[in-house]
């Protein structure tokens, strides 16, 4: 039996190019003698979908392209995700499902029965859980079909709070009596730099504990700010990867079903430099939100500095220098070599740019505010100020240009508030909201690995906001090195401040640093989206009531 | 038995003020003689917890306030809400719990059975379902405990798509066999202008259905954006209202249960004039945003119209006129009327305010940018660098002072992105962002039904952004009332085009305005927290995807 595993981008809600793109799998497969080709979970509308679930429309749209494409599975069978209308008279309205596609016909349909409510997930709020396990014979041959969390009833978690098993039933046990031939896994997991050793571990677990091939098939491509990185893999019965798709970019791949059991494998790697990854995942996560968006141009604000320089390089590998542009905006606190160190990055990356002192503007806003503010010593109201005249000229850019402005904040400062709401913390999209700053200087040193694009004074001077003389960040923040160490324990692994300063952190440097995220909420609530990199990123995935007590 | 219903505002993990309060309405109970005193649903640590729900020291400190209140019971059961840790191996870590305490110890622990995961709701990401049913046997009578959406296993919904019977099982079916001689039910249930006859109708239905009094307690006060009206209740075993507590403040009554079962009940109404309630609702939330996050003061733009206006008067009696403050920012696209009447109203409210012209900023933004623009004709950009230079001088004045800046826009002008991002999209709380236009109308009309507090030219002079001459909403927009109409069947009904369309609306404006409302997700991303008194609230309640393709 030959299988193709087909790892496409799909775009949500977008039936016509969706439907194209599986189609011309299928008829790909059908020319090489494919006997079953599969696609990733949801791959009709695109996962994930959230609320569009809830519009008959939408369902509708689903339900017919489904038809529309077995009548192309002629002498094929593929795998298709899409969801269900659940036709019982309780329970939830859908299920999340996997269709065999057949004769020109739905042969079967495989219901998903672990439905992930954590971080970004929310399936149980539109699925109904699968209760009726049966495998689907096909050419000879037993497969027991799962959808993305059905192979995942025990994981890892990085929170020590958490458990493993977070459901009360294991879909393979169920199927496991039936003694299948093979596994195949449709998902739709997005990217973490931090996870891709833990699903690999998964799907290798999987296969070894129940002596069969596993075929993952994932989704690739980012939707918002969830990145889907590809690297669907064929993991033989002893659990060697058989071989291991591309990251971040469409797939398709075939094999023999006999190849794969009696081949000695080559047992690839599945890890990379993480720098590469989270490089290669920011760069197609900016490239498919503007695909999606139908945008076709950026803009940014350059100050000098490392966030700017790294999202700059990102902006251009992404959409190409004459699809960037870039606005100096100097006030009188920016020292020369900012100016210098900002022309020379756009210079080496042959981007356009224009230089606009805002100081005439930063000094008519204080004439206005002096009768107010008379009696009041500047503080961070006048640093403000300068921010937001800044957001100001990149936005009038972007309305009459049409550029979208991307946000260059990093996660560090996201996280302590260091930023000016409605300044610094504008933008369409945000490149850096997931990386930490000290990952930020590991990301331009990966950039800067065969050339100095980013100018190496941009890396070495330390960082400043550059709103009042002689201004630093650490003036108000701990050292990166020590404060985002501090985050990661925090935010991604949940530990307590007990449990940090446990581990050698100063106390005091521990509550300060915890109380600044927690009472920052506010500002990243009203955050561009994030390009999500990490297992916990800010956004969606991570829900805090702003007026908690702590 | 006598029996207590204690409906308080609690504050999400402030676990010292939250146990203070549920000490002392115990106390007062023993002092009344009360045999059980009933709190509402996680009313340890208030409702909605969210993601705090992970945190180990969170669910210690539950934990903790649990038996501290237990050590209070003596001649007393008292019912309070909490999460509790699942021992077992699998399943999510929690269950959300109601303990009868008494005798100074925990007597018994039933957990929620129904989890919502709709709309706002997100409670199966973190709480496992209760599979065990029994009767807590108290004092000779047979108690059925159920919380909040366990009673609603059968409920009424606004889109057709969903179905009214969401879940599989039905706890009081379960509970029935045994003969329950009442119901009774610990909430935390959003307020909703259109939902408070369904919640009635469901605590009433289940009273007539089980032949058994229910004894309904709701959180009161406001979360965040979310409002709980309180309106807790008590219904004989006829289905009939025996009492209605206060809506949108604290409450405190005592019930013999033979009074109950036994007196001809006066069958309370349960509705009120839905603007009264709106407006209340609002000045809740707007008050409690306040007081939670420790905010003493407040500031917004008056620009003459209607929104800024009634946000106005919400303000001050949220907040009292001494604490609320007022920026006049003209242009030269102000008319006259408009600084007269903004002027009239903080006259009529008392509330101090300072006028600004902002016209010589805007100059020199256009001198700065005319040299790049100036083979471009004007447009959105010079609207908004308007809007933008307001929002640096309203936000100047909250940096230098500590007045939270409220955000003014109706839900209308949010759904179909008819706002600056960073201009007039700015403040930390949305007052009218789930009010729709009309709506702002009549609760301008209840604002003045005694007095004319809002100037009636305000009221009658056709709506304008002033940003360029002789501007008019309707140059962009549909007349409000149709425009209103077909928000209200997209949004909260979630209807097809074609099903408006059959409604009988112009096949293009249905069109033309999901176009606007589909393509302004991105917008509405970056708004602040909008106080929700509707069905279908623009924030976390609805969720869609901003890439996707319509």
């Amino acid at each position: 039996m030959k299988i193709a595993l087909a790892q496409l981008n799909y775009h949500i809600g977008d039936f016509k190019n969706n439907v194209t793109a599986i189609r011309e799998a299928i008829l790909k497969a059908i020319r090489a003698d494919v006997d079953l080709v599969v696609f990733s979970e949801l791959s009709i509308c695109g996962y994930p979908p959230l609320d569009l679930l809830e519009q008959k429309v939408f369902i509708n749209q689903c339900k017919k392209s489904l038809d529309e494409l077995a009548g192309v599975c002629n002498g094929i069978a593929a795998i298709v995700g899409s969801p269900t209308i659940n036709p019982n008279p309780s329970g939830k309205n859908l299920y999340n499902s996997a269709y065999f596609l057949s004769n020109g016909k739905v042969l079967d349909v495989i219901h998903k029965t672990l439905l992930p409510t954590y971080d970004i997930f929310d399936e149980y709020r539109y699925f109904e859980s699968n209760t009726e396990f049966r495998i689907i014979h096909y050419k000879g041959k037993k497969i027991a079909l799962t959808i993305c969390e059905d192979l995942w009833d025990e994981q890892p978690f990085d929170n020590e709070f958490e458990k493993t098993r977070l459901y009360t039933i294991s879909p393979m046990e169920m199927l496991k009596p039936h003694q299948p031939d093979l596994i195949i896994n449709i998902a739709a997991s997005p990217f973490s730099y931090t996870r891709e050793w833990a699903k690999k571990e998964i799907i290798v677990s999987k296969a070894r504990k129940y002596a069969v091939p596993v075929f993952y098939v994932n989704q690739v491509g980012a939707q918002t700010e969830l990145i889907f990185e590809g690297g669907s893999m064929v993991v033989n019965q002893k659990g060697e990867i058989h071989d291991l798709l591309h990251h971040f970019k469409e797939d398709f791949r075939i094999y023999d079903f006999g190849d794969v059991m009696e081949e000695i494998s080559s047992n690839h790697s599945a890890s990379a430099d993480i720098y590469k990854r989270i490089n290669d995942a920011l760069v197609m996560g900016l490239r498919d939100y503007f695909l999606k968006m139908k945008f076709q141009t950026a803009i940014l604000g350059l100050s000098g500095g490392i966030d700017s320089a790294v999202s700059l390089v990102l902006a251009v590998h992404a959409l190409g220098n004459k699809n960037v542009y870039a606005l100096l905006l100097p006030s009188k606190f920016s020292t020369e070599h900012s100016v210098t160190d900002a022309k020379t990055l756009a210079d080496n990356l042959n981007v356009q740019y224009e230089i606009i002192s805002i100081q005439s503007i930063v000094e008519n806003f204080n004439d206005s505010l002096r009768v107010y503010f008379r009696d009041y010593p500047p503080d961070i109201t006048e640093e403000n100020i300068q921010a937001r005249i800044r957001a100001i000229f990149l936005m009038a850019f972007s309305n009459k240009f049409g550029h979208i402005l991307l946000n260059t904040s990093n996660k560090s400062e996201a996280a302590v508030g260091y930023g000016t709401l409605y300044g610094d913390m504008c933008g369409g999209l945000s490149l850096l909201g997931d990386v930490y700053k000290t990952d930020v200087y590991k990301l331009a040193e990966y950039i800067n690995r065969d050339k100095e694009i980013i100018p190496r004074n941009t890396i070495k001077k330390p960082p400043s906001a550059e709103l009042r003389p002689n201004q630093k960040d650490t003036d108000s923040l701990p050292d990166y090195e020590i404060l985002d160490k501090i985050l990661y324990y925090f935010i991604e692994l949940q530990l307590s401040s007990e449990e940090i300063i446990a581990k050698g952190f100063d106390g005091n440097t521990v509550e300060r640093v915890i109380f600044m995220v927690n009472t920052n909420e506010y500002k990243r609530y009203q955050a561009p989206p994030i390009l999500r990199i990490s297992s916990k990123a800010f956004g969606a995935g991570r829900r805090i009531p702003l007026v908690a007590k702590y």
